[in-house]
């Protein structure tokens, strides 16, 4: 393969569409041909990856990045086998593409079909976690979509180096390799000029911190899906099953406070037993949860800091939690309606009018009855992977797998039929 | 009722949604009772209507307004008693939210629906039509949502006695009124005031201009929906039914040119014979449709115009038809891909290899086949009601009926579900 040249993000993103273009409808056999090749080239492959991986770590070590962050970069030979596993998954999971979702004649005799087809070029914002590009061409791959990749500079290495496995396989089985771009120019201006990109990509999926999402929503004038932000909360009715409820708090919050589906808020009814309450929060101190509670919570237990309005606003991804004790279901999901970013919301209670209640007025992705917040995760809805999580209304909403990128067309047949 | 104060952009679109949630979640009776009451107050008040609407066409008269326009405004008693059967039809129609779209039960146990639910608060920005404004709140109230109406205006007085009735209904039957909101300040940069209430709005439509619409697009915080821009092409295949494809051409273009789902350009197959390319072009030019044809067109139809890279972008919406003689379906595709909206086209022909790669190829909201383009619309899809065509890619695509105006979300039930 000739060495990679450095083009402008346009040139990219034209190159994008025209090559989706050119290369049309592929079979769904053609694809999962090429998805289980990719996974074979990964695995022969892995210590050229690894090798461009250790040019990334090196000046990421170099620049002061910390050791989480250099975690994440960090390519090894296990992480490199679950990269070629998931593409296999990716493999073998159903192709959307060209469902009929329904087909009715008209009165008039006209067929008209609803039928489930790409996005077409899909732009992706990311940091600095290889696997995502692996992952976002693959499903990009799957869908029929072309993607636009636009990955940390930091990450450059690695990406050009999977990116090239995956261009190749492309090439030699037939299919335009130029349907997959990894942007060289990592600028941070080059976000900007990727979200405004109208005339090539037809959506942009920001994944990443909530400054990032914010600028590309603020300045997007492609559509974008909106990911992420998640300040969920758990609900502990006065009708809780209380060991379920301690499990699923704990679970919620500790299990892996930095990503988006883990709670941030807690939310105890006051005919709680005060006792259990201090158990709860004695229960989340010990593992080394910060609690901060209302007025209420602080008088109840000790061990916790006052709230402030902007604690209830935050996302903390990290092992800091904001509690807050409330007289109803009604008052719980007044606190949600108003501090909720429309993720993830559960309630823990025996209740059927209190479940109902919530799951009728929450307006989130997930509402979820008597579970981790954890559980919203396109993995642990069966959707076997996921582009990321979506926040937004519009479709697609919640985790999103393959249907999620694609969109429908009407395909309408008549007989010469004109409107009367 | 009180008189209706001026409040800001902000103070409407807030009160909108705070009603929205004060209201939660209505039963389909209760809706429907709503919308058969609206009509029935429409009916029994042609007389108060008609006054309000005579101040409007009086202004619109004095300003200058062109017949057109002035026609479009004007409420006489066919069209009030036409709005009232509208909103009757939406009452019978089926409601949509709360429809399971799909339900499953996961290995572990946890069960999972994904249900249809309201968007939230929709903003619709449109034109001096006030039909528009009783149509938008009906469709917004059988689905659940909030309504903040951004009429012209030029329509204000016709607006706001409409709205005055809509009210009144829900007040009296025990819905918040405060649901539906008509903008009072309606300058220009209301519109940009509006499309930027991320706090309070869930979605956006424009319906209007090509400059209203892009308006909204490049400046929208909030989502939009993108609403009709139909550069819509046919193409006439040579293994086309010849007099189907000329009914349909002088159907798509003449029986409406002023609408978005009118031809706006024909594709004619160069194997096509001569002499039927110059008998369906003069039978156009003998209805007054101007031909702005390509070279090979011109040279062919002596009684044609040449056509300008930009007459091929453009959305007449007049009885101009740009026309380009192409070798192949590929071509046609490809002129399509360039040239097209997204929004509607059409092939003539009876190949099911040209169709099936028509089909396959165009990316646009419908495909017709053999087909008028004029039938990309709700009412034509058996939709019942419409608030529009969108042209996006993302959900909603296509006429938007009453399931276009919801989202979905998943309810997640466990029984102390925790991930492992």
């Amino acid at each position: 393969m000739e060495k990679i040249e450095i083009k402008s993000i346009q040139e990219q993103c034209k190159l994008a569409k025209e090559s989706h273009i050119k290369t049309g409808k592929l079979s769904t056999d053609i694809k999962n041909l090429a998805l289980r090749k990719i996974a074979v080239s990964i695995r022969e492959n892995i210590n050229f990856v690894i090798e461009a991986n250790k040019k990334d770590i090196n000046s990421a070590i170099k620049s002061g990045l910390s050791g989480h962050l250099v975690d994440r970069l960090t390519l090894d030979e296990q992480r490199l086998l679950n990269i070629a596993n998931s593409v296999e998954t990716i493999a073998s999971l159903e192709d959307p593409t060209g469902e009929i979702i329904s087909d009715w004649t008209v009165e008039n005799g006209l067929r008209i079909s609803k039928v489930r087809v790409p996005l077409g070029v899909i732009g992706i914002v990311y940091e600095a976690r290889p696997n995502v590009t692996i992952d976002a061409a693959a499903l990009a791959l799957k869908t029929g979509n072309a993607i636009v990749l636009r990955g940390s500079s930091s990450a450059m290495e690695s990406n050009l180096a999977l990116v090239r496995l995956f261009k190749e396989v492309l090439f030699d089985i037939g299919i335009h390799p130029e349907i997959v771009q990894l942007l060289m120019d990592t600028s941070h201006e080059s976000v900007i000029d990727l979200i405004r990109m109208d005339d090539y990509l037809d959506v942009v999926i920001p994944r990443g911190s909530s400054t990032l999402i914010e600028t590309v929503v603020k300045n997007a004038t492609v559509p974008t899906i909106e990911t992420g932000i998640g300040n969920c909360h758990v609900f502990i009715d006065k009708y809780a099953n209380l060991e379920n409820a301690k499990k699923i708090i704990i679970n919620s919050k500790t299990h892996r406070p930095t990503v988006c589906n883990s709670a941030e808020s807690l939310l105890l009814h006051s005919e709680l037993d005060a006792a259990y309450i201090s158990s709860v929060l004695s229960s989340l101190t010990s593992l080394g949860v910060t609690i901060k509670g209302c007025k209420r919570i602080n008088e109840l237990y000790k061990n916790s800091h006052l709230a402030s309005e902007l604690d209830y606003y935050t996302e903390f991804l990290d092992l800091r939690l904001s509690v807050k004790m409330v007289d109803s279901v009604e008052q719980a999901i007044e606190h949600i309606s108003k501090f909720g970013s429309h993720h993830t919301e559960s309630i823990v209670s025996e209740n059927s009018n209190s479940i109902q209640m919530f799951i009728d007025n929450i307006d989130a992705a997930a509402v979820l009855v008597n579970a981790s917040t954890r559980f919203t995760d396109g993995g642990e809805f069966g959707f076997g992977a996921e582009m990321g999580i979506s926040t937004q209304k519009m479709h697609p909403r919640g985790p999103m797998g393959l249907s999620e990128l694609t969109t429908y067309k009407y395909i309408v047949r008549g007989n010469g039929h004109i409107r009367k």
